[in-house]
């Protein structure tokens, strides 16, 4: 595994120093090392045939406009095949296309929202944990972090209520929450139906923005009820942003919000000096994705090859991971997040784990609070299934040997 | 000509209150408007058969890579080509591919700069007048402006020397000097080899950084010497932007940094939180139209077909523009840039135009001094000939008649 196209090295520059990174780097450079840290797609998810036929043609046919400077929202006729798309797969219905922004990737997006939105000293709301990405790109800005936990139905929306009085109590200004509400990264979990009719009634009566991030709300292995928040909003509080990444692929950094129109308008202006506007070329060939299907066509093969590499994974760590150690059973997504017994530091653990061969994320840097470092992320769709079981095998090892040398 | 496909209504915006737009758009619905306003590449320049075979190779041949997250520096095969091409075609030697970050355009080049570099109240130093999309980018961090006049040898370097040492004096800090020292945009002016040297030796005594536009370096149409100031630098003070938009596509949202290692690891981490990476896909194809030589086989007719028109807008504006007007005669670029006599406003008289049938950009927000009310930039890149001298004569004939309402 070569570990430069791996996101290995990107997800660590996150949040460790960079002598630490080398410091890591240094161990990997002679061996192969199993990367259980990153957060790419399966290659062979990739529609690689449709698409090379799709570039071609949109080129031939629309080059002149395919390879131009688009408009800064999006490519007109992008939006309105994507109105479609997300009516049919979301249920989501856009009352304009003045309501979607495309993005260069939901990073960008992300980016977007937290300059515009943010001010220093806001009260942002993020579950415990959160998605690190996004904790990043919020954090420039300087706001208040309150982390919110979750459980196996999500958001602990009773939690967030006492939360909410609090910050109103003193007088602190909410100015969204972030949630990741199916197949939740890094943490597994899907929320409920209750609970998010109940985070909306909570945002009504409390005033804040809900960023709704759907990265994975066509990626579902299991029958589960996937509705977006997005669909119980009546007020136009929910902030939708969603990608192509993970449905059909990430090179092509194709993302996009659905929200109010003023708000999109807010957005366009910040984006326009971010990069004037997302790859015309990838938007063209989207177009054409959608047009003939090739999303839908393709995902039950991806979400086939993803549910096998998890259960491959699950019952890895079943069979691995010492006693006193929880984790989670995704419905979708990449990745699996454990707790392993109280004893370990996980961030301290990586580079012996390393030095054994392989590599995972550590948790702490996803909880906002500093808790959580008994934990880790694991990624089971980048890895083929062999490593998955290699990785899991010396990782458990590791972490029984671990736990042995503490308490001989 | 379809204007929101033209960078018209994105141009305007960069300037305009949201309601002077709709007023604008409201005279440009019901008729055919000749934009002079925009910024595009002629369509026909695009080497569109070329493309087209490339995209599909490259999905096909590299696709499990071409369709994938990326590094965030860039591809490395991609940096490796392009140091060739930045060696060959403009004598840049870039000492590792470490010292290059691929950026989505050199409008994220430009965000990239004032997010990392610009603390608030840091003396900033422009052109008189200078790109209008880049003081918008720095203008986000809050810097002090200070501009510099040009002439026809580009930058006074005289005046800029007075002003760094009234800087000095006032102990501010200055942190760059941002130019676009070969046909100017907007000015359409080319700095002699002789202020160039004289710039770096002042960037070495009064310890500020050069932040070099090399956006036309390759699109200039006459035998003139176009040495970037990146090769007279001795000390790593130049910070080398440039990018695809104008020699290949802007469409595949392609552009780059050449700077000291240390500045590039610090813009990495900036873009990290922005986009993750640029197009994959968009890298790729850029990495076999070096291999193919596409763009050195291309430029020439590119050249030819800008010299022309750029010719055809110059006849036209000797013929039609009134007593009183100057304007720049550029060796390259896509603008010319004229000053109406000093009774005209540009900005007030844009509806006015518009109404008439043709657009074009006051000259007023690209300086950062308030002047310039009787300039406007004239873009020949994108309409037709025939439109050029349409549009030009009935801005002729418009300038001519606002000046004797005046002065009956």
């Amino acid at each position: 595994m070569k570990l430069k196209y791996d996101k290995f090295l990107s997800n660590l520059t996150q949040f460790m120093k960079a002598s630490e990174i080398r410091e890591l780097l240094k161990l990997v450079e002679k061996k192969r090392i199993i990367s259980l840290a990153g957060g790419l797609p399966d290659p062979n998810s990739f529609p690689i045939e449709e698409l090379a036929k799709i570039a071609q043609e949109v080129i031939e046919v629309y080059g002149k406009k395919a390879l131009q400077y688009a408009p800064t929202r999006g490519v007109t006729m992008f939006r309105e095949v994507l109105m479609g798309f997300v009516a049919k797969t979301r249920g989501i219905k856009v009352p304009s296309i003045e309501s979607i922004i495309i993005t260069s990737g939901s990073q960008q997006s992300l980016d977007i929202i937290s300059r515009t939105l943010i001010d220093p000293g806001d009260v942002v709301l993020v579950e415990l944990p959160s998605y690190l990405a996004a904790i990043n790109a919020f954090k420039i800005q300087r706001p208040e972090f309150v982390g919110i936990p979750l459980d196996n139905n999500g958001l602990r929306v009773d939690i967030l209520e006492e939360k909410l009085k609090k910050a109103k109590e003193e007088g602190k200004k909410i100015k969204f929450l972030y949630t990741v509400p199916i197949a939740h990264n890094p943490a597994g979990v899907t929320m409920s139906i209750e609970r998010k009719k109940r985070l909306i009634e909570l945002a009504e009566e409390y005033d804040f923005l809900i960023v709704e991030d759907d990265v994975y709300g066509l990626l579902v292995f299991e029958k589960v009820d996937t509705t977006p928040i997005k669909l119980f909003d009546k007020s136009g509080r929910v902030i939708y942003i969603a990608s192509f990444s993970k449905i059909l692929s990430p090179g092509l950094r194709l993302g996009y919000i659905i929200a109010e129109e003023p708000l999109v308008d807010v957005f366009e202006r910040a984006k326009q000096s971010m990069d004037l506007h997302t790859s015309s070329l990838s938007q063209f060939i989207a177009i054409e994705v959608l047009r003939k299907g090739v999303i839908e066509k393709n995902l039950p093969r991806v979400r086939e090859m993803y549910r096998k590499k998890r259960d491959v994974m699950l019952d890895a760590i079943e069979e691995n991971f010492p006693e006193g150690s929880l984790w989670s059973r995704p419905v979708g997504g990449l990745f699996i997040f454990a707790w392993t017994p109280k004893e370990i530091d996980t961030y301290k653990l990586l580079p012996k784990a390393v030095e054994k061969g392989v590599a995972y994320v550590p948790g702490k840097p996803f909880f906002v609070d500093g808790s959580g470092t008994n934990t880790m992320r694991l990624n089971f769709s980048y890895p083929t299934e062999d490593d998955i079981k290699k990785g899991i095998e010396i990782l458990g090892k590791l972490l029984k040997e671990e736990l042995s040398t503490r308490y001989p």
